[in-house]
């Protein structure tokens, strides 16, 4: 099958053997699958994981055990840790924190920059038909966003300030505005801010068009709602280069989304005493830092990783959340590798590779 | 007054002018004030504090505001943050974050280690009869060790490890052992961890020796009651010269209260996936450091300060927790400086100051 290979270097393969399922695995055939900074983290050498790497995608189960036949055509999407299913943490179904998991294109596994890939039919579910597949490709990033408020309080008077414009970032600030707290993005890139001034409330239901080709969006809605800037902005979308994203300690809850360790120093000086830290955002590279300030003004730190699937399908299913303004383009297996350069281009979100 | 001051340096001054209180403070006469690590890192420079040094303390108040003359007399200690009073903190009672505070000893506050103290009447609070002075100066301490159950859900399964076995690590293992968790003591000096080896369950009213005079305390308590020596122990204490204190990722809950950078690597690495670590000490110096495992693992990091005082002086008052055999010295005034160079010896836990 074609399969996209990490091996101290990035290889598109043509004839990588498809993968052969275990007793609880489905087969699926890949969709569509999106590059995540992870994958180009791997590239660089993260986790020194070889193999095929992809954990971002929907596909069409083809074989599955006798006991779940009934899956065999349906459109699935895939949560991306395997655990050994008999330790401590697998049987509190925290199976993705098991010492023994594989991690799909990231530990132990082959991911699903491939036509085939495997996955244990508990880790499956069903894509609703409202979904498509460019949107549920996004299931698992989104899913991540939704893991902060399965882990923190959000309360709707919360200050909320979300570092990080990139993909993450974006998901985050969507998943939180959905709160009604005040939630405002911090970033550099102008095309990326704007992605979230346009993003609209929950449950509205204009059809509209790419934010990128409309220029009079804020002052024609601001006239039609009669709401104040603020208001109407249900983002507040902040354009940092050279300047502060706010106030010294005025956030409730600051989320780390930019991949830096300078963001994790910036969170610590906006957020307020007592308030809360979420680190999304792994760095692989250790830096100088200081953790006094932490005691001192009692903040909470909370690493947080993969979320809930269902939630993620639903909220792209009811329009809740809308990601299509976050793809910067799709490209056929042929152009993989110019979709990997893509994806490292400054000002590009995410780039799709299409399998089919 | 008599007082010790840092200014660059330390020096026991004579003729210290007396403070003069405020329209809501208190004037007290200190009875015996404590040496707490953070007193040590001012005479090394943190914080750039100068002035009367020292925040743990009991004392008479002396004169009062018109409102609280029956305070005159009494027997107090007192909370070191002071807030303003009127900003959004201070109205939520979080005047410990209120970014216009004093703070004891520590900023823009002369401290206790004088003749003389004040404090708005506010921060006081009456000390019980049955609490003694040498105990009563560890309110301040204990309060910051309580702060730990203000802040984290402990539950009576949880498995805790309190890492350092100094003042402060003692105190927060005493109190997480009256929550019933399972709760193990790890340092490196052994006449510390047989504190904890000997500290008993509470309500237990046995009158005892100081635990150093015993020789025999544990067979004898194993036998009498019968219990396996898990149980009889109820604070397990670790002596981790040179091994690990358990298996990785095996603890719910990790206190770091070393002191030292390298105690919040090994939290990282003992602490459970999904687990807590409490930072307990402030470490000013910046270190190397990888939060990535924190992000995989969904650790939650939690700084802890300032404490309940009422907490601390009722379980003082009830026996619950025994803090006398903290109690490494009792100098007068004129040997302060000879108590500062004991505080700093290896080994040595409280040592107070007698201002009587």
């Amino acid at each position: 099958m074609k399969a996209i290979v990490f091996d101290d270097e990035l290889k598109c393969v043509e004839n990588y053997p498809v993968p052969e399922p275990k007793e609880k695995d489905a087969l699926i055939r890949v969709g569509m699958a999106g590059i995540c900074n992870t994958d180009i983290e791997i590239t660089r050498g993260y986790l020194g994981f070889h193999g095929v790497i992809g954990h971002e995608f929907v596909g069409i189960v083809e074989k599955a055990p006798e006991n779940a036949k009934n899956l065999i055509g349906k459109r699935v999407v895939g949560e991306i840790n395997c655990g050994c299913g008999v330790c401590d943490y697998c049987k509190k179904g925290m199976g993705k924190h098991c010492q023994g998991r594989t991690t799909l294109g990231i530990q132990g596994k082959d991911g699903a920059f491939a036509q085939y890939v495997t996955l244990p039919i508990a880790n499956l579910h069903l894509v609703p038909d409202s979904v498509s597949d460019e949107e549920a490709v996004f299931t698992e990033p989104l899913a991540a966003a939704f893991e902060i408020t399965e882990q923190v309080r959000v309360k709707p008077t919360d200050n909320i300030l979300v570092l990080g414009d990139g993909k993450l970032g974006l998901l985050c600030a969507f998943v939180l505005r959905l709160t009604e707290a005040h939630v405002t993005l911090a970033g550099r890139h102008e095309t990326k801010l704007n992605i979230a001034r346009n993003e609209l409330p929950r449950g509205e239901t204009t059809t509209r068009k790419h934010p990128m080709e409309r220029s009079d969006t804020k002052p024609s809605r601001s006239k039609l709602r009669g709401m104040d800037p603020r208001g109407n902005q249900h983002i507040r979308a902040l354009n940092i280069t050279g300047e502060k994203p706010g106030d010294e300690r005025a956030y409730d809850i600051v989320v780390e989304a930019t991949g830096s360790t300078e963001g994790f120093k910036k969170a610590l000086q906006l957020v307020k005493p007592r308030g809360t830290i979420v680190l999304k955002s792994t760095v692989a590279a250790p830096s100088e830092m200081n953790l006094a300030p932490l005691v001192i003004d009692e903040i909470t730190l909370i690493g947080s990783r993969c979320g809930p699937f269902e939630t993620a399908l639903r909220a792209l299913a009811q329009k809740h959340v809308d990601v299509k303004p976050l793809i910067s383009g799709i490209y056929a297996f042929d152009r993989a590798q110019e979709a990997f350069e893509k994806a490292q281009e400054k000002g590009i979100l995410k780039v799709i590779i299409d399998f089919q």
